[in-house]
């Protein structure tokens, strides 16, 4: 069902990175939860949920950012809304994974696991399932669980997605691969999203902390389904300082930018991933807003148009409605907007210049400029020089279905 | 399909308003143009579209209020979009309606004809069609109207919607009777929605003005149905001093309390017909957030919950989903928002206390209260003393039907 999102292939292990998966049996026999241990070098940096209701693993996963080696993930049960007891289960789990890590040899404590969960919201984790199958991953440590995890942390998503790039700076190639989940519940700032990376070039923490922070804002905070945010929302990169002579310690230091863009192509590709594979998603649409006076309002209308219901169901039917459009970039809250320096262009149809319908525009056009299943819709605000993106999808029957029927 | 809306019965003339309507053909033989005219001692007042794509009819309703004595409302075709042609096509109706007002012995002009429109957003009125059917409305000008025209408005509603109300004060009966349309597109800011109100007491302008201020608050900008706000809205109100020994000149003036409370009523009963006749609604939901510190930040969680998809395919589906709410009241933007203070009810249902589960909730508790098609949705800030209320619908497949078929 997702919009041209081929299958991973090609996913390559990172130095430093071993991966274990197993079945809690919470999901059937599919494998829910994925271990990682990364080598005692690793620098760790995580961007996470703004939500008030911010999920135990996420207020625990916070915490332990700075000491982190480790990272244990379940999918099913998000642990969310379960107060003091859910903050034990999730410090019950940690336990688990720092215990079968020493028992094999490996340096981990409490302090070191952060945990991450994603699923059902406001229900109890089944605690002794989820420890033995904690147990099980770490026995079965390799480097080449990559897609393994991925398809371990899936909920809703209807196919994993892992991403891997190679860059090669100041002689070094270095690996990143990257995996996450999404589906619905998708919006900037963190919704039910979780995303992990890592690299195995040494980057010191505070320039790794500002990179994660910088991609993040031109990736996953530049996608939306439906609006929604969740409270779990993790987005972790790691550093494992095992390719290279050095450790990356300023911006500026020569190599950086490329190995920044390296990371910044992984972190769009797991993010549109996301958005190809969202609920009911019969189409792929980039929302780009033009001639802006300031980032800020570029993304005030980028986003409004992205997350109108009137708009989404438009493109779902392949109706280039102008009156919808105008409708959301009238609303979006942009201070003394003019309509006649408004244009609105679908992939490569002109539908309206200077604020009106354009004189070349026909609905045969519109219509056939909707018939894919990629979408560019392009707004010329008319008034400055800032451009921005937004990536999102259609609103189809199938989302809800998907959110009317969906209980794990 | 409409939620629990009775087919308005009982609707009265008001004293000082005289109403006609005719088909355009536009919307094949349905009447879809509705012409009102005042008495000369009327006064108006109007709220109107934020949008900064205000359609043509907007523009000029705006500027010609204080002179105002007639509306001519047309439906099928918003005129939005559509740039100075459109202006003057609005303009182009406009005197049609005056000279035929002129014909019968009624004093109109230009300036004092007021142009509604609401329908399909950038595309060229039919202005010859619409002159004719004005100047058909203008031959058959009546007082018992009032449900004709409610019919003539409507777009993708389903039942037309009106109200009566009378109240008694200082000794004279006044009459309050209003129409609206809405359907889809609905948003506080006046979304397309049009909303028509008279009473045959006298009120001077400024009291008028503060007066509809007042109570489009605490009505249409109450309610919600999928976010979207449209180019066309209005909400009007005319006073026609044909009741009573005196004009109201300020609020505090004996018997205005109740006459504004009376007016008050018939714009909430519209209102909340409206959301019961939202395109696609199987439930009228009322979200009512108590507890809070101040009155934004209550309404902020109630927006961001009643305008949430996935908390309104849960509705849908009658599943009380707490992970849901909590969702959207986590990302509703409340500074400092404890979670552990939050509750939960539906309809009578506990699900939630203090951010957790109730020990007293039971799904079939859950599924039991939303098995109705009217849904209170009772939430709890716990951190202070402020509430306020928004209606709203569920999402269903019908939504989405009727959004991406619709085209007039």
């Amino acid at each position: 069902m997702a919009v041209n999102l081929p299958y991973p292939r090609g996913i390559k292990p990172v130095a430093g990175v071993a991966i274990g998966v197993a079945s809690s049996g919470v999901k059937g026999d599919a494998a829910d939860v994925a271990l990682f241990s990364f080598a005692p070098e690793v620098h760790i940096a995580g961007v996470y949920t703004q939500s008030a209701f911010k999920a135990a693993p996420v207020i625990l996963a916070k915490e332990k950012q700075r000491q982190s080696n480790t990272w244990v993930i379940n999918s099913g049960n998000a642990n969310a809304a379960t107060g003091e007891p859910g903050l034990a289960d999730a410090e019950a789990i940690c336990a688990s994974a720092a215990l079968a890590l020493n028992a094999i040899g490996q340096t981990a404590s409490l302090a070191t696991v952060q945990p991450f969960s994603t699923g059902v919201i406001g229900q109890r984790l089944n605690v002794p399932a989820y420890q033995a199958a904690v147990e099980q991953a770490a026995s079965g440590l390799a480097a080449d669980n990559w897609l393994a995890a991925a398809e371990a942390i899936m909920t809703t998503d209807t196919q994993p997605k892992a991403v891997t790039e190679n860059v090669t700076v100041n002689g070094h190639t270095f690996t990143i691969t990257g995996i996450a989940k999404g589906a619905g519940m998708i919006k900037p700032n963190m919704a039910t999203m979780l995303a992990f990376m890592a690299c195995d070039a040494g980057i010191a923490p505070a320039l790794l902390e500002a990179t994660l922070s910088e991609i993040s804002e031109t990736s996953f905070n530049r996608i939306s389904i439906d609006g929604d945010t969740s409270t779990n929302d993790c987005f972790m990169l790691a550093a494992t300082a095992q390719v290279g002579s050095m450790q990356f310690e300023t911006a500026s230091q020569e190599g950086f930018a490329e190995l920044k863009y390296c990371l910044q192509t992984v972190a769009e590709r797991l993010a549109q991933a996301i958005v190809r594979d969202g609920e009911g998603a019969t189409k792929f649409v980039t929302v780009r807003v033009t001639g802006g006076l300031s980032s800020a309002e570029c993304l005030r209308v980028a986003y409004t148009v992205a997350e109108s219901p009137l708009v989404k169901t438009a493109l779902f039917a392949s109706d280039a409605n102008w009156g919808r459009f105008c409708m959301a970039i009238g609303r979006a809250g942009v201070e003394d907007l003019d309509p006649s320096t408004v244009s609105l262009r679908l992939n490569e149809v002109v539908v309206a210049e200077s604020g009106l319908v354009s004189d070349t525009y026909t609905e045969a056009a519109g219509s056939a400029a909707l018939a894919g299943d990629e979408v560019v819709v392009e707004i010329g605000l008319g008034r400055g020089a800032i451009t921005e993106i937004v990536w999102t999808t259609d609103l189809s029957y199938d989302y809800i279905k998907i959110n009317a029927e969906y209980r794990t």
